[in-house]
């Protein structure tokens, strides 16, 4: 940590400054510049919030200097965390893992249709809704319970893996029976009692982006899971909010690459929410691959302008196949495959 | 609702899109213009999403007319609405309600030193976390049960109304237990159970806005709190996510005069997370105020040095005090009292 | 400034970045901690971007220690600064200056009614657009060299201060002849070339926050303005862009305790522009009266139902007045006259 | 547009709507829903500012229906502008079209140095600054006119194009002397007289998008240009800026197939600025490049240490080799080559 003083503090306020981190247990590196001197300081946190330095008189800033998360960095583990998700499926190796199926589970036709036609172009796992979080309490908001076992019965017999949406605490004992892979969605990504409960279990866990999370508390999130004990944590960039509105969101297509300089987990995109509009998720999905990411997650719908949800944006599954044709070069000409 | 369509759309191309908004029991007027048709639809929504019919060919886009809201909307109520929470406090009245106290409840010694202080200055509730939501698993995340028991404690000693978060759907009922209302963090704000939840308790709800929620979204997640029965919904301003990085958050003074003009609900503001800076909370306090805010949350500390979370924005005990007086005659200035 | 080194950087990359460093003229403070060693570099940058060592091996990051800005920082200058503006007139003094009048130059009826209209509800400058800057070249651009004209002769005939916007370094020289304050609006903030031209002139300037720049990008830019040897800058904010979409921008109202403690130059705001909706623009104004701006800047026309631009922000006369009025208390309180 | 009128207006406030229309020049079709009514208007605008019907009793919302831009746009022309440059080098055909060279040019020796280089690694055009926006009046500015001469002398050497950005009205006589293209800053996306200076010459323009400039503005911005005559606009994502500090900016990665949708101009992305850090520049290109653009800007740097502005986004030349082999088989696999 760096505490930067004022222009011309005294040098009373210097010590001040100084003691106290002395006695919050900090060793201390004074440097004294011509304008202003700033103290390094050395040593761990305790209980005491160190951002609080900042009401000591002559102080101008708190500069931290350690990265606020252990277990999601790159510097405690090198190498790429490679995510087994089950029948064989990982996410993180040379394989990129391709997540598709309807935004909710309407009924069984609707899911057997999408699931047969996902499998057949190419997707490992089906996704799909059972427990929706709707902007409006007027929206449909899933199936509950009757969704995960539609789900649990697709998976047995297509023999595919699934993955569904856990949104309250109380829940997670009941997903993780249907469900191989746990979703935490966008506006949960900081419902640090849901990461932990998540964090708990032995199931993998998608965890999104948060619409307006900066790339830091993401890995915080993440951080929280593993802090539980569980280590299998996938990363989705899911787009964010920005100003525009041409698109429901702005995909942050940097984020791959900093995520992996920063993190070994696994990133994924989810271009259908981070575009909003079926029109342009082949265009993300493609740029996500070329970028370097390990996977996707896309909304099919058999029949989306029939949705009930998210329609606008779900593909119908002769345009998700020709994608995934499109995708196999791009995968090649990064080194993957798909 | 209104479908544009595209520019030299084809006539089969309109009638398949009024046909549609037939079946899904609409009453369509289409309107012939020079370049686009455009289509109005009346009548209510059916399970289906009526955005999905963007995927329909020559559809351009869909413009919803009817506000997504119903329970908080001016519209059906138009007098501003009077939440009370005990003691004859209530929100949304001539005069303005102010709730100060800790970030987090530290100890005993800290929860009564400030109580004790911001009485004395005029606040009529006070605030204290026990279950803290914190970007790191490592840093402090409250007393938990200990502190709302302190919190309870100080309440009946002090003569004072309580406040504190609620943040999973586990500990509504042990909340409710202790506190006077319940308090709803931004990150939580799209927790549509934890909304739910506390929409079937009995107690007042403090609804903060999320860091990236448009003020629609604000209102429907109160809409969520009213639709299981509860009308007891205060809204709070706590800032917004911006660019900017020179304050924590961007406070959204706007926002005040929109809520006023779309709800009857009452809307207080937060300038200590709004700012994250305690120089800077008495300049924003005044604002609000002045702005037509029902209220304030501040954060006091007896010794924000030392404190174990939001030290940086947090008042000492006398500048909260000289900022009660100094809030006195802007309150007159626009019709209230504090 | 302060050179962090990656964890586990060697002892040669610290020796060459230390290196590095002294060959540009700095002196080096190295600091071991248990995980990162950072380097702290005193002395002045050369012509090269010190930046630029993010590029050697080991290095993590580069964090500036120095603001960037001297002439409009409070360091050098500790009194906050007063702008005379002609007769009488100062911003950044106890009394608080209201310019006012619309949007843009219609003709001489629209602008003589709106003139005699705010001088008599207590205006000090009237505002008028002759070179509009429009989204859309299609929409009226202004009544350019006329409407400077007809600026000059009310200015003349009812004895009131004029302010209006310079959009081309071509215009400078022509604009300064007939305003007594040049007026760059916010898309050309960083419009360097204009900053220095209005530098070079005596006129004051006042200089509004761009829609995305930060108050450390928009001090910058005053230092512009400054460096040229023109001290008289007035910053006006008006609005940032944000997500939120149910008004035309987001007013920073933190910025106005921001500026004060960062600069000695004075700031008013323009909640015509901030809120982008006439109902909404009162509340805007007596917020930031309350928190401390030394002025304001409103659009008022006398029909704004057939105002040729930004008809639905401006005031009528009456409603101006009503504002004036009510902002007289307010001014008041925090120790200010209107 | 659409007229959306308050619930329960009155028929008065209707019918005086209607008139208002009419007077405009408006033909009206009133649609009567159970809750509002809303107004449906077709026909031209006129010089008054249709949005000021906002201001009229019982109004609710203004929705504008056409597009505000034609020249730029799909409608009028369905067809894809492939953009002639000069020496049989054109942006928007089957061929992706790269710039490359520094951000500012230094001298003689860094710019042949580096234009060689990136010839040879197949970059058909080459970049550098003489006359450089810089937020701080203390950094270097450009060589200006030396630096013009500069890049035409290596031009005519090393039979290359050559762009170079134009940054004030009064320049761009002197800039189009020298140099194949003209460039627009992203702080001048909005500094309509430099837009409509550029549009009376016969030279390309390549406009960068604005910080926090929707696609909309930038599709205006570029209509302000092909409205003086100038049909040849290249567009360029440069990233926009966010809430996000990892990077520089964030990439709107959407924008390539949402330009492609509304406007028949070619787009290229400029990942350098994009990321502001060279170690993610290589993702973002090929992440553009898969999605659709039709070309890409980098700068490359002899030695980025070095060099006098943008240094930490500047590729060395072999690693922009390095960019460009693997850009190859990415651009093949979306029908493209390189």
């Amino acid at each position: 940590m760096i505490v930067v003083m004022k222009p011309f503090a005294t040098k009373e306020q210097i010590e001040n400054v100084e003691r106290r981190l002395t006695s919050l247990g900090f060793k201390t590196h004074p440097i004294y510049g011509e304008v202003k001197t700033v103290i390094g300081a050395i040593g761990d946190k305790s209980r005491v919030d160190a951002s609080s330095l900042s009401h000591m008189p002559g102080v101008e800033a708190i500069v931290p200097i350690l990265k606020p998360y252990k277990l999601v960095g790159r510097e405690l583990k090198k190498e790429p965390s490679i995510i087994e998700v089950g029948k064989g499926v990982a996410f993180g190796g040379k394989e990129l893992v391709v997540i598709a199926g309807p935004c909710a589970i309407e009924g069984e036709e609707q899911l057997y249709k999408v699931a047969k036609a996902v499998k057949k172009s190419g997707a490992k796992i089906l996704r799909g809704g059972a427990f929706k979080p709707r902007t409006s309490p007027y929206s449909f908001r899933g199936l509950e319970e009757e969704g995960l076992k539609l789900l649990h019965q697709v998976k047995q017999d297509l023999d595919l893996l699934v993955i569904t949406e856990v949104v309250d605490t109380r829940d997670v004992e009941l997903v993780s029976r249907y469900s191989d892979i746990l979703q935490i969605g966008a506006r949960n990504m900081q419902n640090f009692r849901l990461l932990s409960e998540c964090g708990k279990t032995s199931k993998p866990v998608l965890l999104k982006r948060g619409l307006s999370s900066t790339i830091e508390e993401w890995l915080m999130a993440a951080e929280y899971i593993m802090n539980e004990g569980n280590e299998s944590v996938i990363l989705c960039e899911r787009g964010i909010r920005t100003f525009e509105t041409a698109t429901r969101n702005t995909m942050d297509i940097n984020a791959v690459a900093v995520v992996k300089e920063l993190s070994h987990l696994p990133i994924i995109a989810d271009p259908s929410h981070g575009t909003g509009n079926w029109k342009y998720v082949s265009a993300a999905a493609r740029a996500f691959v070329a970028a370097g990411a390990d996977g996707l997650i896309i909304e099919v719908h058999p029949d989306p302008q029939n949705a009930a949800s998210d329609g606008p944006q779900s593909l119908k599954p002769e345009v998700f196949d020709e994608l995934m044709q499109a995708l196999k070069p791009i995968a090649q000409a990064v080194g993957r495959s798909i």
